[in-house]
């Protein structure tokens, strides 16, 4: 009887493709709620413009359109001046997803995966039925117009249509129209207008345009005429890898080494830190070969404390000859490299000192970039930034963190502006560490009393080649003590700044208060003494109003300005 | 330049596969932190083990053995009774990811995407290096060895050695063996033990049982011998589907014409239920040709109150004609029917009354069930439970919520234990439904005053073909009002009877005080009055007893039981 069930059941066996899987599961991309539905859409359509434009080396230009076709009926165009499509690639890059240029490479990029622009492909067939609408050219003597449809079943993109105009003016960039359903246009703080005002203040370079479903055009100008450097490509830290990683390199390499797949694929291993590698896998192999328990922990010890030369002379012979053996692997070519020999070469890589990973790849905003949109966007009074020095998470993997401060002007209330590689989070904001970090500083240290009632706003920018979300949402980064640490100092030295801002406020509204006051008496005091001493009044008065410019003259000098 | 930019950024164009995707993503899977990750690879071998026996209708027998081999480094084993795996199925349902029984079909189950157990195994292959041996008969007389490896890149399983054994016992089960590393076994609300326990109480006709790395045996055994039913597929509740999804199954399925199709394939839809949606979508297509705003608004009024057939009449020879157009689209082959029909007929769903969705396929644990696990495993001093009848969230997924309380005996504190399916969440709990409806009871009223340490456990299942998850990790369920709103309703009856049983126990207490102080006194009385009424102090001293007796016996009769 079991057996036939077992081949019944088995009937019923079948395989997804990962868009049936994301179409079943479109929350996990963003796709709930009809208010986050459209700002998703958005949000795909100008990440994907962003980050092209970067790679290129292009100002961009992003100009975002919504109009109202009926009730929660949408049509979202989205255009941007970036390098544009391929022919070849644009069915993969709408209809298929895992598919992209990023997710393979170790780079900073808004988008990473190659879900995010086939996902509001889908969305918008799934609501409306409708194919999208793709015009695009490289700059080249055609201008391409396709509409693009997913197949669910097969993960495959197919175009439905497509016509090949001459395109006369060169122009270059991509323009997509989507018609959806079922979401919701309004102005808050979780809609397309804020996420594109926030965008504006974390890419001053970036021109953005929106155009609302009731005809209103908003311009985010452009702050700055700044390219920013397109992303560089990182090797992997040695500290940044787990054995999985080291072995499924190691099968797909082309160097004719294992010794030259290290020096070759990995950042901080030079010629010389392979023999440190090859010696310290001896070592190791040497230590957990000894019975004694209290010796081996002993070995061990001093192995942490850089002694492995020492340690494999201790061995002698043996010494020598696992020495051999270990640099003899090396000369391996890279596909013979076992997972015991892998294991090897990472826990060696734990005793091992490497430089910090090179962080030439990461790309801040910068301070006076940060500074200029926050001007530029919200109008505050005063405003200061920093960009903290790179560092790293979980051994090997480097961030670097940004935070902005602005206070006053025309803000009415306190707010968190979160971003992941300048990408505005809206979402999530309780499990974020952005917020748990901004929440930990003790803001009345700084003059800020009451936090939820001040007018301030807390920028805060994490950038990473690897940014450790929460979920598949990508609205919350995880709670990695570094990034929290440091988030919490840039936090603490841009209060600092305020504070001081504020308390030569403070001293500015006292004096002028003081010098109103003496002022007040000036005419007074002066008609008195003239009796006294016998001078015009006038020349008093006069004596005594320099005497009070001056005074307050230096004081303002001795404190420096704000 | 623009254009060899394009093609420039293009080449780095690579398609991803989806093992790869939850490879540089294994948190979302559960994956993330050393004792949540051992948690997850037993939760995913004792799910698929016990939803096996539950379609196959046996009655579980589940074992789980977790050796430590070394420091964070371990073998799992899981061994079921369940009915075996054919062969050729193997590489699939281990080494592929989104393959598998469930995921398509509309039934209740513990597992649902096809992803769990392939990435239980593609995480002990990235941790250990090691393949999963999976050791399985159907029953017949050959039981089949086999170790499996993914291919990441492929998304592919693959067997890299295979033995074929004779099955001289008759054996039929599943047994795999998992090797992985940085992990770590203890015994916190976190992990293994703590999982297996909560999962015997949502199972009373399993029996479970763990060997813990220190070598005891725990047993978790079996409290009832009824197999629950096997799943059962239930087709879509009109007010359950999109038009996406009548629109992609249309030109799925085999039947002839949509009537049929619509009648065939959906719960609740007859012939008569096809005639009015006909006479609805003709309706409504006269509606929207009304030019005149405020007559159309009120023909959709009408319309919403169930005048149909007197609008259609109003309409006259026009409306007989629309109707007949309408009538001509049930005949059509569903290959044939356009998005703009598909839109028609999910718009006059929401017109028409449904019965609401069959929930015979829903499968509760039942009352008994439920307090049987709770007094098995907890042993308190009272315990109810209920499970309310089936409802429906989003309009047609239908749903039911089970509940019980433990109070007492050996339980110390407070407690909530979370399922879904019958299966445990651990993780994730500040976010999931069950939490925040168990905090908004007010226990006061049920004579629990101080909540936070009350010995008290509250159990909460929640069943349903689609539990609306939170995340891809499954560890919390999303607020839904209408499951939100059950929860409570239940928790507010299991609440009244904890009351009445805690009501009655004060009241014996209360009355075990007063008889103890009666009968202290009665020897003193029966003495004095044996004086005065010159009879013997026994005689006396017996009638009083006898008259206490029958007091409280009274007493207890009246108020009836706890």
């Amino acid at each position: 009887m079991a057996k036939s069930e077992a081949k019944e059941l088995f009937k019923e066996f079948k395989i997804q493709s990962v868009s049936e899987f994301f179409r079943r599961n479109a929350a996990m991309l963003g796709y709930t709620g009809k208010v986050r539905s459209l700002t998703t859409i958005i949000h795909e359509a100008v990440t994907n413009a962003l980050d092209a434009c970067e790679e290129a080396g292009i100002l961009p230009y992003v100009r975002v359109e919504i109009e109202e076709l009926g009730k929660e009926h949408y049509k979202i165009i989205v255009e941007d001046n970036g390098p544009g499509i391929p022919e070849k690639f644009i069915t993969h890059v709408f209809g298929k997803m895992l598919a992209g240029t990023k997710a393979h490479r170790n780079i900073q990029s808004r988008g990473q995966q190659g879900i995010g622009i086939s996902g509001a492909v889908m969305f918008a067939q799934m609501t409306s039925g409708k194919a999208t609408r793709v015009i695009t050219s490289t700059g080249d003597d055609v201008t391409l117009e396709a509409w693009v449809m997913i197949d669910v079943d097969k993960n495959e993109g197919k175009v439905v249509r497509k016509i090949r105009h001459k395109n006369r003016e060169g122009w270059r960039g991509t323009r997509i129209e989507m018609e959806v359903k079922d979401v919701r246009y309004i102005r808050s703080k979780q809609g397309p207008y804020w996420y594109l005002k926030l965008t504006a203040i974390a890419n001053p370079h970036a021109h953005i345009e929106l155009i609302e479903p009731d005809g209103k055009l908003i311009v985010f100008p452009r702050g700055s005429e700044e390219i920013p450097d397109p992303p560089e490509e990182m090797k992997p830290h040695p500290r940044g890898v787990i054995t999985d990683d080291i072995f499924r390199m190691a099968k797909k390499t082309r160097r004719n080494s294992i010794k030259r797949f290290l020096v070759g694929e990995f950042s901080r291993i030079s010629d010389q830190k392979v023999d440190e590698i090859v010696r310290y896998m001896a070592a190791l192999r040497l230590i957990k070969s000894v019975e004694e328990d209290k010796k081996r922990e002993q070995l061990y010890e001093r192995l942490a404390n850089g002694d492995v030369k020492l340690i494999l002379k201790g061995f002698g012979k043996r010494g020598k000859a696992v020495l051999r053996e270990t640099s003899k692997i090396m000369e391996k070519p890279p596909e013979k490299l076992t997972w015991h020999e892998a294991e090897e070469i990472i826990e060696a890589f734990k005793y091992i000192k490497f430089l910090a990973p090179p962080t030439s790849g990461l790309r801040p905003i910068g301070d006076e970039n940060i500074e200029r949109g926050l001007v530029n966007i919200l109008s505050p009074e005063f405003v200061t930034s920093l960009t903290r020095p790179p560092k790293v998470y979980r051994g090997g993997i480097p961030f670097q963190v940004e935070v902005g401060l602005a206070f006053g002007g025309n803000l009415t209330g306190f707010d968190i502006l979160r971003y992941a590689n300048r990408v505005p989070l809206l979402f999530d904001a309780g499990s974020c560490v952005t917020t748990s970090a901004v929440k930990s500083v003790e803001w009345k240290r700084y003059k800020v009393d009451n936090l939820e009632d001040a007018p301030l706003v807390v920028f805060v920018n994490v950038i990473s080649v690897h940014v450790p979300y929460t979920s598949t949402g990508k609205q919350s980064i995880a709670s990695e003590s570094e990034i929290y640490e440091e988030i919490r100092l840039a936090l603490m030295e841009a209060g600092r700044r305020l504070k001081r801002y504020l308390s030569g406020k403070h001293k500015k509204l006292h004096q002028v208060k003081r010098r109103k006051t003496l002022e007040k008496y000036v005419n007074e005091v002066a008609q008195a003494l003239s009796i006294l001493i016998e001078k015009p009044p006038e020349e008093i008065r006069t004596h005594f109003v320099n005497l009070i410019e001056r005074r307050f003259e230096e004081a303002a000098q001795s404190e420096g300005g704000a």
